[in-house]
């Protein structure tokens, strides 16, 4: 976990190929490098998608030609990656305008879709990005995210670095905001996305997606389309991270000397469950914004979205 | 927040002003004392109940008589406490064996509503008390309530305390638990239940209802009738107790050496909002469980329940 947000792991991916094959380009390195990338998270279909572009470079190479291949596939990736977010951005800026009556567009996220989860703009705050700079009053609700508190560590300095405005909340207090009406919509992530439009992203999200609906409330995914497993029939398919108890029985934080420690707020033998990601059936999703358009999370209108970038890649 | 706990809360203020009333029982003293103790925290409405109960029995006494007949009161109000909770599990174990199907029956909690939340038994957890004592086989999923972690601090201790097994989960966590069938009930307390069969408790508690709802998973309330506001026609009007940024920005817990201690998750300036309770509507509740018997939460349900409760005291 040195590195987090499915579109960015997908990017430090294929770099780290690209360094496997600086360091040895033969078909053996390659496998190795490329099955031991791959174990490092099981949920964010991205991974694979990155690897197999740049093994799909490579492969046809000469030995001498790999290696200066991989990278500049990693360079083409990075600057796709960038190029995406800002569509994304642009194209999830129409909802907000749409939701703008004259008064402050109130705006929840989860978890941290950002651009520290990319490289630019983010997926979720890249909408928010655009709406600040082209002078649109947005506030963003951000949920803490535990157990790792990505919103809190993350969003908000996020936000906070760019005078976004913005309110951290705990994950506990989002469905009361909503039911006061105190959010025009959400916006979050996806880890991956199956062919149905179910949508896997950080645990928290389907709670929070259910009080949206619940009071009619938007709730979009902001994606790029490589996070999209077309192979994947639902979500139920998808293989849900567990992670280790210490991140829910202990807190990293600041002493009063700016020092940097550790606490433990239960004690070790305290019994946890602690999965990372849950699925949202399409049902609660309202729009799914990509790189490519908006799209409605259905079979048919994935399969559309699906010829759409085959053609433009 | 020396006591938390709406029932406990009631008990305490009852103890608090036969305290005031030993050192004086004049009306002035009594009035001051009445005053001091009310405000004390808005949402519990047993604070207010007790307080009335108490000034109700002392105000045709002669002065030299309130000292002996406040701490009466108290105490009896104290053991009707312990009964109430009592009657709570037996009518709350119903609705367990009725789950038990010959596997482990799952119930979900919220926040702390067990013993350390009353005298004794608890309400909420009151009905897993008496399946355990019962040998009924069953197993707790346990939210750690953010941002004061009552559920990882007592509820998870209480259970570890008692034997009974329990798995502590982020509250992110809640939904997917019950999308995956792995829960068979929900039980979480009250802090002040309105006329119409609104609930207001720990902020948390109505997304869990909303995913209840959602996979058709029961949703109990457990309480003492104290707990129901009459006069209080829907949740809407229920005051929310906001509370202060420091309860996300900073934890508690134990370094290695074994010395609690405070850190800083996030820096001071970063904005929060933090309101400690929400309203669950009454259409997600499937039943309250009362020390009077389960009641459907709509209003004639609750006027007939008002009726034997009048009956009965």
């Amino acid at each position: 976990m040195q590195v987090r947000g499915a579109p960015l792991i997908g990017i430090t991916a294929a770099f780290g190929l690209a360094h496997a094959v600086v360091q040895d380009p033969t078909d053996e390195s390659i496998q190795r490098a490329y099955g031991t990338l791959l174990a490092t998270r099981p949920t964010a279909v991205n991974l694979r998608w990155a690897l197999d572009l740049v093994l799909a470079q490579i492969t046809p190479l000469e030995l001498d030609q790999r290696a200066r291949g991989a990278v500049q596939k990693a360079v083409d990736l990075r600057a796709a990656d960038i190029a995406h977010c800002e569509s994304i951005g642009a194209n999830g800026l129409e909802f907000l305008n749409q939701l703008y009556s004259g008064d402050t567009v109130n705006v929840m996220t989860h978890c941290n879709a950002g651009w520290l989860a990319t490289i630019q703009w983010g997926t979720a705050l890249a909408p928010i990005y655009k709406a600040f700079d082209q002078g649109l009053p947005v506030h963003v609700w951000v949920s803490e995210t535990r157990p790792r508190n990505q919103g809190m560590n993350l969003t908000a300095w996020e936000l906070q670095r760019a005078g976004i405005p913005y309110t951290l909340i705990t994950d506990n207090s989002c469905g009361q905001l909503m039911q006061q009406g105190k959010v025009d919509c959400v916006i979050v992530g996806s880890d991956r996305t199956a062919a149905n439009g179910d949508v896997c992203n950080k645990v928290g999200t389907y709670m929070k997606a259910l009080a949206a609906s619940a009071n009619s409330i938007p709730f979009y995914v902001a994606l790029p389309t490589s996070t999209i497993d077309w192979h994947c029939e639902s979500g139920k398919e998808i293989p849900i991270e567990e992670r280790e108890s210490a991140e829910i029985l202990k807190a990293g934080g600041m002493d009063e000397e700016g020092n940097l420690k550790e606490l433990s707020l239960a004690p070790e033998h305290f019994v946890t469950h602690n999965p990372a990601f849950d699925v949202t059936p399409a049902e609660l999703v309202s729009a799914l914004i990509t790189e490519e358009g908006v799209c409605s999370p259905d079979v048919a209108s994935l399969l559309k979205l699906r010829d759409k970038v085959l053609k433009s890649t």
